[in-house]
């Protein structure tokens, strides 16, 4: 069988699938979720034995030790995954949700329902507890799925694709509805990005060179996230004692993720007050600061930052420093170099915090707030299937909302239009 | 000048004026569309001479009637140009609501904004009052928009551009904020539909292979509409009356239009009460008929539906129709051939009519209405767009909101996260 035929087969199976999960009930894909959790309970020894495979032929391949962090299920890991299909449970069913219904002057009555988008195709790296999350929220939004694991993890998602397709099976919906990619073939990918017929929509999760690659050649839509280079504006009417806990939260809480600030903005007419007190804190935890020449003058540790610097996202211990005018000139400084990620002001003006919301284009916008809070949980999505830096569609973190959409119903009672 | 250049600078002043307009208060964009509507007014006669010559050229090199048909602006079309700006004007703005807005459990307040996509290119035939009527929705949207109509209308577009641009300056918006693309040179398409820098979104409205052409190539996410192919599936619990007054206004109220009924679907315990007398009505009407075998074993008058006919969206005075078992043999043939545009049922069964429409997947779904009301205006958006067959971002009529997105804002007095 070649990859095209495997993956024709694979799509038609989801096709299928997918209208059965879009009319199950919510007892239905509760059930599921726990007898996925059932499964995988009974299936541990075995999962972590294709696991430590994956590990040992890791190994041996040379796989870099960060990858190989993300490659192993722990124990801690595996508890949370039977802990995350739990928590899907909990989550109310967005699907059938009916909404703004009117009557219209005709008298028929027009309003939306809330709908699977069908197929999901979710492309990630070699993290086998994303097999389940994926697997989770797709099933709870009613969609089929297909998942493409790195190829790093076959083995372990071999063994974790079986717990979901007999856990689907034990609560009566098809096996088919999650289908783990069984190839490490490459032409897989391509094959899962540009096919309509079977594909809804590609969620892909990792490296920027692979979304990229994603977005560039996909004939189906892509929600997708790119970088976090994330900012925060402190006013000169902010709060002192507010600008220092959210600068130094948002950019020390941790290193690594995409809602930690990058870029520090502050207004020339405050930098004296809050900079060096800052920089203190900065210094004191690691953080190598590169600022522009004003910041270095209040600053003389501060390295120079370079026109590079305002598009970076370290994602770690490095921080891009600017003294800027005023508001204005932090909003046209972020509209310049952002990922329109999650912007914040600290300020005590409600004008400007008002301005601020309404003009910073970027799919979360604060004020007196850490950036670190742009996340799914936080926001009480309940689970996040990624962070949209896209502008259709779902922006931010995307939950169970984002993995549905809305169509038109109307109600009537023999209505002809006129 | 090359095409690249041209359009390099085309797409930098749209987005540069895209940030202006998404802070243009309301009272700024329905000024504008007042001062385009006045100056619409003055400039008629010189509007007028340039359509005259669009059209004059178009008969010179034999264009089609029925295209010279759409590209005349007549003094009735030249009115609706103007009474669409004033029913624009009296929408209300989408842009900066704020909905569910909620205390989370760290302190912070969560909720959504919505906020324009930025800049949308729209591609369309040579209908230049579609200039006017994209360039009102997407003003007061808050978007910047890059129009492109066919090339045979280029002098009315260009006579038009100049009042758009007159009337947005006038307003104290940028004159840049609705650009008209200047040239008839095709290439002009192929650069609109790969930048996304410039372009957030793009609509194209006109032909389908225009449509499949810009899905297939675009890198730029396209709101888009191919074929209305939409259904009436008259039940077995039907009231007679009233699948007669839907099946016929469904039909017969306007043949060429997306929401008109394509295929009839009744079930089969209701045909023989049911399908003569529809035909009768149909065949007076000039109707041609393309039945199944049942089907004509009723109606021998009907002729025979090849594989083909249920896959056609005719825009023409035939009909398809096919006997089938009953609602689920029907949602079988739906799921299978319609185009996902709009379905309706006709039953007076609770639970029937329940499941047609949770499971239907269409963009419009229906219970005893005519899929003719599937529509912006009769929908109540004021407007519309087009209507879209896609699944993610908008479905069905697009009006205001679906050139919006919403994003994420985050209210705080200093909080971090812990």
């Amino acid at each position: 069988m070649t990859i095209e035929q495997y993956f024709q087969q694979v799509g038609q199976q989801a096709r299928q699938a997918a209208r059965h999960m879009a009319r199950a009930s919510r007892g239905d894909k509760d059930r599921a979720l726990a007898e996925i959790a059932t499964s995988l309970k009974q299936q541990r020894a075995s999962i972590l034995a294709a696991n430590a495979e994956d590990m040992a032929a890791g190994k041996s391949s040379g796989l870099e030790a960060s990858l190989l962090d993300r490659l192993e299920l722990t124990p801690a890991r595996f508890d949370a995954m039977i802990e995350g299909l739990e928590q899907v449970m909990a989550l109310a069913d967005p699907v059938g949700e009916i909404s703004d219904l009117k009557y219209r002057p005709s008298g028929i009555q027009v309003g939306h329902m809330r709908v699977p988008l069908g197929v999901i195709g979710i492309i990630y790296e070699s993290r086998p507890n994303v097999t389940i999350d994926a697997a989770a929220l797709c099933l709870k939004s009613g969609n089929a799925a297909i998942l493409r694991g790195g190829s790093e993890a076959i083995r372990s998602n071999r063994a974790i694709a079986v717990c979901v397709s007999e856990g689907l099976i034990a609560a009566g919906l098809p096996g088919t509805a999650v289908q783990v990619i069984d190839t490490t073939d490459r032409a897989a990918v391509g094959e899962m990005i540009s096919h309509p017929e079977y594909v809804d929509v590609i969620v892909p999760r990792g490296g920027k060179s692979l979304i990229e690659r994603i977005s560039r050649e996909a004939r189906v839509p892509v929600i997708k996230h790119l970088d976090g280079n994330c900012h925060v504006y402190i006013d000169d009417q902010a709060d002192i004692d507010k600008a220092m806990a959210i600068a130094i939260n948002a950019k020390t809480q941790r290193y690594g993720t995409c809602n930690t600030m990058e870029t520090l903005l502050v207004a020339e007419a405050i930098a004296a007050q809050v900079l060096p007190q800052l920089a203190e804190v900065y210094l004191a935890k690691g953080v190598e600061l590169r600022g522009c020449a004003a910041s270095r003058a209040l600053v003389p540790a501060m390295n120079e930052a370079t026109e590079q610097d305002w598009a970076e996202e370290y994602l770690a211990p490095i921080l891009a420093v600017k003294i800027v005018a005023n508001m204005d000139a932090a909003m046209d400084h972020i509209a310049r170099y952002s990922s329109a990620h999650t912007e914040s002001i600290v300020t005590e003006n409600w004008t400007r915090a008002r301005r601020f919301l309404a003009e910073v284009d970027s799919s979360s916008v604060m004020v007196n707030a850490s950036t670190r809070f742009a996340d799914g949980f936080e926001y009480g999505l309940g689970a996040e299937i990624g962070i949209s830096t896209d502008k259709i569609h779902a922006r931010g973190p995307v939950g169970l909302e984002g993995l549905t959409s809305q169509k038109w119903i109307v109600l009537g009672d023999g209505h002809v239009r006129g």
